[in-house]
């Protein structure tokens, strides 16, 4: 069966900031609290996720998650209003692109 | 300005078989004929450029390009009807979604 798949991506200023693994960190943190254990979850190592949101939180217009280094749990991580509003818009995005993409997928004559 | 991009991959049974760098791949094997001279303009090894068509070729129903290996200029390669009818089917798939990806980007609000 052939089917064609998209993926998004956010820039700001040319430079992406938002994709869907960036996404899923992001939703991963809203779930623990702790980047530490999003990590975990995800596994990827603490500072490739640590990184991530570092490269988001510096190209976009705001913060997207508040991190704190540091104590037993290794550090909190909080997403901020922007983060939330920045995830929600991502999301319908993706759903609204999905609805053109499943109707190719009908068309798609390969 | 924030924006969003979109990716088209092509899948078949699952398995990715055609994204915006084989697309140039592509293109470029049908302007020069030449895997060697295709790959040495997309500034990308040879053996990378012969493993992508041999992914295509082997996940496709039927093979894009047919490659014959040595010779003078490093073995042809020529592009199949499947593989051009493949290469127009995404370009039309890119503008569709981009179409919407451009209306999506006007109602933006981040």
């Amino acid at each position: 069966m052939i089917e064609i798949e998209c993926h998004i991506i956010i820039k700001r200023n040319g430079i992406s900031f938002l994709d869907a693994v960036k996404t899923e960190l992001l939703e991963e943190i809203i779930k623990c609290g702790s980047l530490s254990s999003a990590s975990k979850n995800l596994k990827i190592s603490y500072q490739h996720a640590w990184n991530m949101i570092d490269l988001m939180n510096r190209v976009a217009s705001e913060p997207l998650v508040n991190l704190s280094r540091g104590g037993a749990n290794g550090g909190g991580a909080i997403i901020t209003l922007y983060g939330k509003k920045t995830l929600k818009e991502f999301k319908l995005i993706e759903a609204e692109i999905n609805k053109r993409v499943d109707q190719i997928n009908v068309e798609i004559n390969l």
